[in-house]
């Protein structure tokens, strides 16, 4: 069936929408792929609803490629399974909850793990039945803090989301690889720039993850890899390598000294300096202690927390977040300051933190031994030669400080590199979270059960096609991969004449015929309107049927590389199907 | 791609499930097709999500053949263009209603007349642009008083919802009779036994409107038909015929009677028969006042409403409500009784109800000139000969008494008949509701604005696949139709013979190969539990390579009719070929 723009539901738009951020953002709307309807809602429009449904199929047969098997679960699901293995509360603000008309609690479901191994209990029994790998593509909800940049971060979005069930780890490492190399396959298949890092678990439990992350100037994730080995990583995943403990022995003994004006590590550093100590300070020889406040899910109660890190680096928010989740936190203010006067601002030390009782995470860097200039509790003091482990004793060690290009990488080999990306796909060995909550066993050939363990693989479905839109552009509009391309063929009749119409028809309708999808800009408009719109839509191939079709001749123009070609009328079907089906 | 049982995520079930009233819901969940995961909400399982996709493309078919264009809008929707439109509050309770984290309200949206408007707003603008129709085939929600059934009524299921756009009335007859046969080739594809009737638009709004119902014993819905003509319709949308008013001219005066221990009609009549007044009478003579109250959304009082109706008939509660509509509306009980004292409990009468300010709406037989034996508002007395237009005027007339089998069809044309019946599908004109709400204008020739008319239309994809169940089964289990079927062939190996299983994969490949679907039962179960199975599953097509295979033949079962035949191996591949393909 051709698709004929004079009746297609599309408008193009002159104008760039307000919010949009982003060039995928702002090229989906104009190009009248998806409108939005609600703050992280989108309608997708015709074009839109094509590309998504390419996009889907072929997540589909990458999962069916791997023996997963496909079935599908409400959004709308009970309290009780997520409240069984805490999610209820731990996902925070971030969960939909409403009640039904009896009062009862319901949620719309950001994940489905919890289902999942339900439905597996419920219908296995025997060893003999794993493993099995099941999944779904379906809509998922999140009440996002910020929803931004159109499609690639909305409350209402489609997911693929997989999980695997096995008797044993190496049955889960199977699964777990299985699905890396689907999503590898998925992600060459579709085109898209991209790199594998590794990752936190986060809400979800487990250990091993990994996160697929499209490369991307404007992404929400900074990644780092390492310039000498392939050590690759969401910063929030990176781990600071810790230096060997020290002797304690024949350090010198901590000195408070007068330090006035010093609340900054700049200011710090120069006054010791300036101070003819006989050694010279840097800012990495201090300790700068940062008050935060977090905040168990489900509780009401801010707690105190300090970090203590080398003073030349800044507390990274999304690092801390991401260690202390599910806990929420944020920087103390001037209220928490007043309400708890042993915080001396610019001039906090571990002792006081330890006498009143709060909460004390050191830097991976601060190890026993270590001897530092930090904050003497008291206005305009500090201490010299606090030694770790001698006249402080952490509660423990944090990743907390921002990881810099030309740091060591974790693995020693080499210094990392930087960059952003967008998750597009994330693959985790949950292990037994799920499992043990809802005592998920096999009966196994010896009659005893079988605690099965399990992995969960998500890919953003929607998203994707955000990430393709935003790899996939110029300045005039978007430029599709044939994968996924709403169609095959855009025709355009390039002028009023009716034997360019017949003869685009024509065309039409033998490509229609050779099984190619084509768009037929059949409109009243100008040629110039219809070439800008082509060029906005971004159908890889553009047919151009004009004046020289008088002679026999019609113009192919690839959107991409924006080559034209003169192609006989005659041939240009076949040329066509042997330039689509590659 | 072969689906194997012996790895399909499938286990049947021998015993009923306890909730199950209906044999759709009985079989899918033992067949394996679906699971409860909520009330109201089911997981579709491998088996299930194949039928359901299958109905789905043949519904998308359908429309794509009438010119519809397909989008998709969010389920979760902000509350202003429902509050704009009343829909917000007139959905009462029946409306998933939830905040996000900033307070702001949203809903699951029920159907999506508001988007669609506002959609059409914001693309459209020149009476050139139109007519439009455009669909979704999109997850929705309600929050049942009584989810049952299975998935024929849940919270969250699938739904085909278009939206036709027209300049004119014509335009939007048009669209609704493209709708109509739309309907019909997409119910008659599918081989469903279903009528179309004359129906009440509930929450929608607008006039004209049809059911499809598919016809079953045990569906929610009652319609009628005609013994003489074409008429058909819901119950609920049965209109009373009203005889003739009558002139009041030497009526007889009313006249009060004390009947003690007559608070019943049948009591009434006896009594008064028995008094030899002359004359005989029936229930039909009696005028009934059932007391009711009503509340209207958004309200929190309850308001007393009294209907007036020959006695002898009952209030059909569904008539009454879809009167009523969007009021909810119950049965006064004993504490309403005692807060109004003028009710006196089997003697209320008209008057009354005036006097003391109730509003009283009367079924349409009771017109002008007819005189009723009816409450004379003091316990042990009724009167005689009380004449509507002259002793009583009600304050309107309303559809709330039983429509019975033999009542004269609506048209005057034969009786009516009853049956019951389960509503697939729904087209509405509704008009300019949704268009004055939200201002759609387009810009006709003459620069001046017209008012967009609209149509609503809407199928419950997942119902129909219950609906399909509910009218395809037998004792043993599901017999699906061809064009729905999970797979085209289902292939038993029935032995454990290495050979029959060599035969089997060999066939089971040949098929798949021919372009046919096939499910292979290959596990270690006995030939019995295979049998089973299949009959369970209710594939229309089962292969059996058995025994006959040293021989040459296999069996090819029909799974309806349970005819067997005997077909050499050699010729079976092309046989069931063309068995599928019809």
């Amino acid at each position: 069936m051709i698709t004929r723009m004079s009746s297609l539901f599309l408008r193009t738009l002159r104008e760039d929408p307000a919010d949009a951020e982003v060039p995928s953002h702002r090229l989906l709307v104009r190009a009248g792929y998806i409108r939005r309807v609600a703050p992280g809602g989108y309608a997708w429009l015709p074009l839109g609803l094509r590309v998504l449904r390419k996009v889907e199929n072929i997540v589909r047969e990458e999962m069916n490629a791997i023996g997963a098997q496909e079935i599908q679960f409400p959004a709308l699901l009970p309290r009780e399974p997520y409240e069984k293995t805490g999610r209820w509360t731990e996902y925070g603000d971030g969960l939909f909850r409403l009640k039904d008309r009896k009062g009862a609690d319901y949620l719309l479901a950001p994940t489905h793990e919890e289902l999942f191994a339900l439905t597996v209990k419920g219908e296995y029994g025997s060893y003999k039945d794993f493993p099995v790998v099941l999944y779904q593509i379906q809509t998922k909800y999140r009440d996002e803090a910020r929803p931004r940049a159109g499609i690639l971060r909305g409350r209402e979005f489609l997911m693929k989301d997989s999980y695997s069930f096995d008797l044993d780890d190496e049955g889960l490492e199977r699964a777990y690889l299985a699905h890396r190399n689907a999503y590898i396959s998925l992600f060459d298949r579709l085109g898209l720039e991209y790199v594998i890092v590794a990752a936190t678990s986060g809400a979800m439990g487990g250990s091993a993850s990994e996160e697929f992350l499209a490369v991307a100037e404007n992404g929400e994730d900074t990644y780092v890899r390492s310039t000498e080995s392939d050590y690759a990583a969401n910063v929030e995943a990176v781990t600071t390598p810790a230096p060997a403990e020290r002797s304690l022995e024949g350090l010198p003994a901590a000195q408070v000294h007068e330090t006035p004006n010093t609340p900054t590590i700049e200011k710090l550093v120069d006054f010791f300096n300036a101070a003819d100590l006989g050694r010279t300070f840097t800012a990495a020889d201090t300790l700068k202690n940062v008050l935060v406040k977090t905040k168990q899910p489900g509780t009401k109660e801010w707690q105190l927390l300090g970090i203590g890190l080398p003073g030349d680096r800044e507390v990274d928010m999304k690092r801390l977040e991401a260690s202390l989740e599910p806990a929420e936190v944020e920087m103390i203010d001037a209220a928490d300051f007043a309400a708890h006067p042993f915080l001396v601002k610019g001039y906090i030390g571990p002792k006081s933190l330890k006498d009143n009782g709060v909460r004390y995470l050191v830097d991976p860097r601060v190890v026993t031994g270590t001897a530092w200039l930090t904050g003497a509790d008291k206005d305009g003091h500090h201490v010299v030669d606090l030694v770790a482990g001698r006249d402080f004793t952490p509660d423990g060690t944090i990743e907390a400080a921002e990881v810099r290009e030309g740091d060591v990488s974790p693995d020693g080999q080499g210094t990392l590199v930087a960059a952003r990306g967008i998750e597009i796909g994330h693959i985790f060995q949950l292990g037994r979270k799920y499992t043990d909550a809802f005592e998920v066993d096999a009966l196994g050939p010896d009659s005893k059960p079988i605690r099965i363990t399990m992995g969960s693989y998500g890919v953003g479905v929607s998203r994707v096609l955000g990430v393709l839109a935003e790899q996939n552009h110029d300045e005039i509009g978007l430029i599709w991969p044939r994968e996924v391309s709403p169609f095959d063929v855009h025709v355009v009749i390039a002028g009023k004449d009716d034997a360019l119409s017949a003869g685009a028809e024509k065309l039409s309708a033998e490509l229609d015929a050779a099984g190619l999808s084509v768009v037929l800009d059949d409109r009243k408009a100008s040629p110039g309107v219809k070439f800008k719109d082509a060029e906005l839509v971004g159908v890889p191939t553009i047919l151009v049927v004009g004046r020289g079709l008088a002679n026999g001749l019609v113009e192919v123009k690839d959107r991409r590389s924006g080559d034209r070609e003169e192609i006989a009328v005659d041939g240009v079907v076949e040329h066509l199907v042997k330039l689509v089906r590659g």
